[in-house]
């Protein structure tokens, strides 16, 4: 009865949530659009950096846009000198620290790109991760419009080399001095209205998820949720209300959208409803020096050949992050695709970024402008696997070299065949389960998608021969065998060749099968 | 005075103790091994998965070798369901996890690799990080020791394939069971006996560290270290203590080690003198079993061309992870190397591994046999590095077009420049900088090894032409000069070109300085 009780508990294999593991289709796909990226990237003069995952809490800051109280989104712990340590949650913030902590010896404009994990630590959901991948790209020590340009005009770069086509993607790019401009003459500005202003820029981010009705909410009184929870609002006044739910929210009329384009029609578009809303003559200077960074990023792409159908200049670009002060730009894929509820929407945003001059000066006595941006690695790679753009290119399985005896002096033999064909360049492998099952030999070849099968007796190794099973040929002329259990020992196409022609048949069949797959691409 | 204490204090960048930054050639570095790697392992017929960064604790176990106390050597914070959750301090656990977790879908045997940051919450001292890249390889559900023989060959592939050469390493190999049945021997058999048999192995894997003396004394009675702590130690007797240091202390003499090497000698010095141990004509079937093991690994690696030059049984070989069941391997590096004190010493052990059949069958009601082994990426790293095999294709920096004006048109005229010589497969930039200090433009473009510089002043612009600067030969030409500080305005290299030629001049320029660059490494 005690011996009982003391016998170990069997372990519970499961991931904590909002944690996976990744397969192998899955991790090839990611590292081919990686490198893709990493390509643009070095080509626009960037280079690699990287940093650890772990960062003291109080460097990272408290920026992230989902909550309230931004500590508990992060994943936090005590170190042994009672110093608070986080996961980094994004890969600027950590950047920043490398720039402020490594000053003395980087040369600006410093331009660096990085990829990496970050964490949040939130509920998670269907899509929506604990642990996921950016990929980023940033220059600090870089004051002008034209670092907001080179960043946009990599971003259409590195969708393109992706495969993206032209009009299937566009940059949009807004200015954070408009919506600053705005709070300044509606009576927000200062630094103590930051608390209401941070509430307007979260309410307007929140667009995709509650359309312009609840964006109202929160920006007036306050909203209540299907639940019941009442989320306080900005408590602005209608006409204010009404003047940044013209600017700010997005229309989903790219269409039109796209036609706001020659400068004075930007300038008018933007000008003539803000007079409206300061009356009379006055001016905003945050406002129109917006104003006036966006046409000027206009200029500068267009003179590069960016035009409006690939960088846009677009007021409902808002971006959540609090520390962004200058430009903010959002990489949206126009394409329609079919949501978990059957209807058609735009796939969206699958990157963006913007100006953030203040996050490296907050470790030092000087301003340092720096602008970049970050893209979400998983949900790019969602998009190219919807055009088919990613993980064509199959990995081939093994030559499966089979186990028929289990004497020392025969497995050698088996180790020999394999390391010859490896040796060769070919992907090969020994059987190595429980030999004595041959069945079970077939399902894993037939599994693992093996092309080819090796099989020596002890009949064949008397004559110094091997059976050459072309898998693959086997599976074509199954197609018009109606018993499935039999046709691999009956049907499949077999050869038998002296030990020393292994590998030059392999190699053959190998180019064969090759050339059936370029066919059937219709290549 | 109050508003001066609301002033923030100005924050310190820092990382927390022993994680660190890492700079683009270390990165490039890393990234060219662990494809070299990877193409072996692919070769060998292994797929890729991946596991995230965080596990439940439990489902790691406590396995750590370094610490009496494993939970205090991972970082583990509890979840908002109090689950206790750490981050994997190796990749072994979490694959075994995996593997449990997804059993039925998963057809055994199950041969993947993985390369991974894993996390030790250890004191930092040099060049002992807490975070650190392991990259691994195993194969589940593979009970021979066929598997085994393929982990060794394929570790000794992947470093030749990476350019040490025959000679310069030797996988070592053991059997644990060898040691298990010493321990029967010596009347530490049995469950009650797991904890000094556990002393005996951290014991004697301390060799690196203590020395044969030290080691002894932790065999003994126990050892007091230089700060006046005292380790107790298993308390065996003298006889067992010299059979101990006989058959698993490391002698440090490769060579006498490679002669013990047919089979028949491998048997003769093992059994021997475990015969005096045991007295008589006792057996013990755990020792035979690791012999005989060992025996067929031997002639099983030899059948497939790994002679011992290669692939090395050498009974010194421990490894302090305490999941080991069967075999366990290492990877070591032969040639000298001058460490910190000036001292020539072996570099030393690159990686390992070994068998571990009880770990995924810690989740399961079924044995699950188990066998793999990891690489350390940056100890690996540094050895090519040493050797000269890593690093030695240097990126170009970016060709740098220098901006003397900063009119939106002007800017535009640069930034078409720069796009054109991007959408033509070079790596350009435009200056991001304050470009009103011209001479940090140069300083820039010489601190980023750029090796082209365009520029084209308001002269320049009403001609439609650019002068392209050949840093790379003004720099040659600088030998020549006595005053550094003049050449680059002096005696650059300069052509002007009209702008319609500026991508096909810097094209031909880039192809010299690739000759210049062959001719003066003698190819």
């Amino acid at each position: 009865m005690s011996d009982k009780n003391k016998k170990p508990q069997k372990l519970k294999a499961r991931l904590p949530r909002g944690f996976v593991d990744r397969e192998a289709a899955d991790i090839r796909a990611a590292n081919q659009m990686m490198e893709t990226i990493r390509e643009v990237y070095e080509r626009y003069g960037f280079d690699p950096i990287e940093t650890p995952l772990f960062e003291y809490t109080d460097a990272l800051g408290k920026f992230l846009p989902d909550s309230d109280r931004p500590n508990e989104g992060v994943f936090s712990l005590q170190d042994d000198d009672e110093q608070w340590m986080s996961l980094r949650y994004d890969l600027t913030a950590p950047m920043a620290r490398h720039v402020a902590e490594n000053f003395q010896e980087i040369q600006l404009p410093f331009r660096t790109y990085r990829a990496g994990y970050v964490f949040r630590n939130e509920k998670p959901g269907p899509g929506r991760f604990r642990q996921f991948m950016q990929f980023d790209a940033d220059t600090v020590g870089a004051p002008g419009v034209q670092s907001d340009a080179e960043m946009c005009m990599m971003m259409a770069d590195t969708l393109e080399a992706l495969g993206i086509k032209r009009g299937d993607y566009v940059i949009r790019v807004n200015n954070r001095k408009v919506l600053d401009g705005v709070m300044e003459a509606i009576g927000l500005g200062g630094e103590e209205n930051a608390g209401r202003r941070l509430t307007v820029l979260r309410a307007i981010d929140k667009f995709d998820k509650f359309g312009t009705d609840g964006v109202r909410l929160l920006l007036g009184e306050g909203r209540k949720d299907e639940s019941g929870d009442f989320t306080k609002g900005a408590g602005l006044k209608t006409t204010h209300i009404n003047f940044i739910a013209d600017l700010f929210l997005k229309t989903n009329d790219g269409a039109s959208t796209r036609q706001r384009q020659t400068a004075e029609a930007v300038r008018q578009q933007m000008m003539l409803p803000f007079q409206g809303l300061l009356g009379g003559e006055k001016q905003n200077e945050t406002y129109l020096n917006g104003v006036d960074e966006l046409l000027a990023l206009g200029t500068l792409v267009a003179a590069a050949g960016y035009g409006p159908d690939r960088i846009l200049i677009d007021t409902s670009v808002v971006r959540g992050l609090e520390y962004y002060t200058g430009m903010v730009y959002e990489a949206e894929l126009t394409f329609d695709v079919t949501n978990e509820k059957g209807e058609k929407v735009v796939f969206g945003s699958v990157g963006g970024g913007g100006r953030y001059d203040g996050l490296v000066s907050r470790f030092m006595g000087q301003p340092v402008p720096a602008t970049g941006f970050s893209i979400g690695v998983s949900r790019l790679m969602t998009a190219l696997k919807n055009l088919g753009k990613l993980g064509q290119d199959e990995v081939q399985g093994p030559v499966l070299v089979t186990v028929m005896d289990g004497d020392v002096e025969s497995m050698g033999r088996y180790q020999k065949f394999t390391q010859d064909l490896r040796n060769a360049g070919i992907r090969a492998e020994m059987y190595q389960g429980n030999w004595k099952k041959f069945g079970n030999q077939l399902k894993y070849a037939d599994r693992r998608g093996a092309p080819i099968a090796i099989i020596q007796g002890g009949d064949e190794r008397a004559q110094g021969v091997v059976q050459i099973k072309d898998l693959i040929e086997g599976k074509r002329l199954s197609g018009e065998i109606t018993d499935n259990a039999e046709w691999r020992e009956a049907r499949v196409a077999q050869e038998v060749v002296a030990e020393a022609e292994l590998v030059a048949k392999v190699k053959e069949i190998l180019a064969a099968q090759a050339e059936d797959r370029r066919r059937a691409k219709g290549e």
